[in-house]
């Protein structure tokens, strides 16, 4: 039949978008993949209100899992979310009852993968996952078959808007991080529990997705080195921006002969960088091919609209049959690179000391430097108050973060250093 | 055979990169495609020195033609060039005898995309033509893979890398059109006969096909409205400068109910607007669609290697077996919509008066606009010199364009203007 079934398995944002999308461009997606998209059946724990109407014909579930087993079902959708429980079972069920898969969920895709990829290979069906990396743009299918020519050099962006709403509002409002951070829940833009978000979890995800599929190599979620957000005061950006850069939390994945470097931390780029401008909710991705160059990609990373779009695109190609290997290579082919340690990052670094605002602060300061053989490129004290504590930044000309990391802990001894210092990485995309 | 057999019709530049592409990379290419990429034959009009080594085994035709006929070929690569003539033949007689087909060629599809890919859909073959549009960028694919669940409200962009680059080099360096026309020509950024670019007709092939495949319409390269960058002077970037815009020679197609809008001409944005920033060679072009949004893709436009990346990247996509529909739709599916007329145009205008430094003459010019019913937002007039002319700067809020166009022939006429006044389009892409 001319018809591709669809059963959906969680009705929250993600799930209510995918169902209106589907009802609204019926005709679309029937001219587009030549196949009516026929939403057969739903699974959830209610029925959203806005959707009862629309769906009062629709076969419902109680339980996900009679989604996998239901010969009315060529395709799953599972949007419950989390890399465990249901989620996870459910789309094990159904790659191995036969039917393909779309799933929005990072998570799961990070720490299972590879199992899922081979479950998918064995009972040759697809296994598509767009919406789970960058919301709506389409990175993963640019890696994969726009860019598929290309041997990757790096690929890296802005993965989290939620921290990049953050450190943009920190920027124009000179608010500090909790108070934005506030304000970005009430408003809907940030979780009850941020963490996911702000300790940068949900960026090594989606980093670890990019890296699997730009290098070919095995998912490693927890080779991902991660940092998140908390410690950006809003003095760091003003510092940063004085110095020509702005923070931006990043992932990055670069492959070398042996190794593949991962890592989410918060970094200062170049204001003049592309990317730099990427601001508020919004993602942005760099790919770069060693016969492309350098291609940007920036659109919405989340929301429920975007993040629709990205599911249907490829229940569409999955409608037109024609989706390509999920990881670019079969699972047999992936390669298991060692993680570089992060002790053998190569680069400049920004230090924050608060200090007592005392003569040979800066004197005792630079002697640790010298002798840790780190050379310090500029050093910025603002304010005089010696009866209090002051900021006192320095930068440092490109050295190893063990060198660094040595620095680091000897100006934390320091007796006129009052507070923890702070260390964010500068990164010269160039 | 687990072999892609191509042949290869033109060793140019393009045809040079994507016979190295495919050597460099024939492991992973064959990984990620399942099928080694195989040079079977090619065509050219002299085999160039750097090639004769690497495809000396190689299957020489002196006559393209013979590409078509060959049966050890799978796929015809044409990169000859020109909208009719030998390339137009090649595509055809390869698309008749059962091969698919991929070309950079822009003219030969914008001028005659809609019968080849009836050609390509009668004989079940693959028809395509990533390279044509902004090179390395993979927006057609995007627009017809990744982004195919929404129904796109306005595609525009950056589509032409010499315009941008003579444009971004007269902002930076201050001097005029023909001398940088010049530089760019002998840096090879130009061509010997720069009409092709500078008169705007590659973006407007480039800006026909981006429209028929976003809004499924015919392909109507006569309905494009052009108008080249040979008119901008550096004044007139300084005062966009002033005014808080950049200038850049855009493509923007747009679809309303009834009606499509397809135009090239030099624009003011706003300096905020993330493409404003893409500066020198580089491509960008933005989709928007219904559900995800605003998505931005910027990279190199044209170029060996890129354009390389996106014949390979097609070559990859048929070597998977996996090519979707050309133009997202089948041909019976294209819509007839009429082209907007220019003068239909809302929106706001820059105006360059040169004119005789004399009391009365912004009076005279400003009396024009009130009896047109065009409202003029900003007037700036620099220098004073009543012995000589002086530039006098008029924008208007926004207005029709056929209002516009009657106060610009009245300007025209006016004793103190002494040349013909020039006239820029404002973009809003708020």
């Amino acid at each position: 039949m001319n018809q591709l079934n669809i059963g959906i398995a969680g009705l929250g944002t993600v799930g209510s978008g995918v169902v209106n999308l589907i009802l609204t461009h019926n005709q679309l997606h029937l001219d587009r993949s030549g196949k009516k998209l026929h939403i057969a059946a739903v699974s959830a724990l209610e029925m959203p209100e806005e959707l009862s109407g629309v769906l009062e014909q629709t076969k419902w579930f109680d339980d996900p899992m009679d989604l996998a087993n239901s010969a009315d079902i060529d395709v799953v959708i599972e949007l419950i979310g989390g890399e465990e429980g249901i989620a996870r079972k459910l789309v094990e069920s159904s790659l191995i009852a036969g039917k393909s898969v779309v799933t929005a969920n990072k998570a799961l895709i990070a720490h299972h993968g590879s199992e899922l990829l081979q479950l998918a290979e064995i009972h040759n069906v697809s296994l598509m996952f767009e919406a789970s990396v960058a919301g709506g743009i389409p990175i993963l299918r640019s890696l994969r078959e726009g860019l598929v020519a290309n041997s990757f050099d790096r690929v890296y962006g802005i993965l989290n808007g939620t921290c990049n709403y953050i450190l943009s509002e920190m920027a124009d409002t000179g608010r500090d991080f909790s108070s934005i951070l506030s304000e970005a829940q009430s408003l809907g833009f940030a979780e009850a529990n941020p963490s996911t978000d702000v300790d940068g979890f949900d960026a090594a995800h989606k980093l670890s997705i990019l890296s699997s599929l730009a290098f070919g190599t095995q998912l490693n979620f927890s080779g991902v080195f991660i940092e998140g957000i908390r410690n950006i005061r809003s003095l760091d950006i003003e510092f940063a921006h004085e110095l020509g850069y702005c923070i931006k939390l990043l992932g990055i994945t670069k492959r070398s002969e042996s190794e593949i470097e991962q890592r989410v931390h918060p970094c200062m780029i170049h204001r003049d960088t592309p990317i730099a401008k990427v601001n508020g909710v919004l993602n942005a991705v760099v790919a770069e091919g060693d016969h492309v160059g350098q291609v940007v990609f920036e659109g919405a990373g989340a929301g429920q609209k975007p993040t629709a779009s990205a599911v249907v695109g490829d229940i569409v190609d999955i409608a037109r049959g024609r989706t390509s290997p999920p990881f670019s290579i079969p699972s047999s082919l992936f390669k298991n690179l060692n993680t570089q340690s992060m002790s053998e990052r190569f680069g400049a670094y920004y230090i924050r000391l608060i200090v007592h605002d005392q003569s040979g602060v800066l004197a005792e300061a630079a002697d640790v430097f010298a002798e840790e053989k780190v050379s310090i490129e500029t050093v910025l004290q603002r304010g005089r108050d010696p009866k209090s504590t002051v900021p006192l930044i320095l930068t440092t000309h490109d050295t190893d973060e063990s060198s660094m990391m040595k620095v680091f802990s000897r100006l934390e001894q320091l007796k006129a250093v009052v507070e923890k210092p702070a260390l964010i990485r500068i990164e010269n995309f160039s």
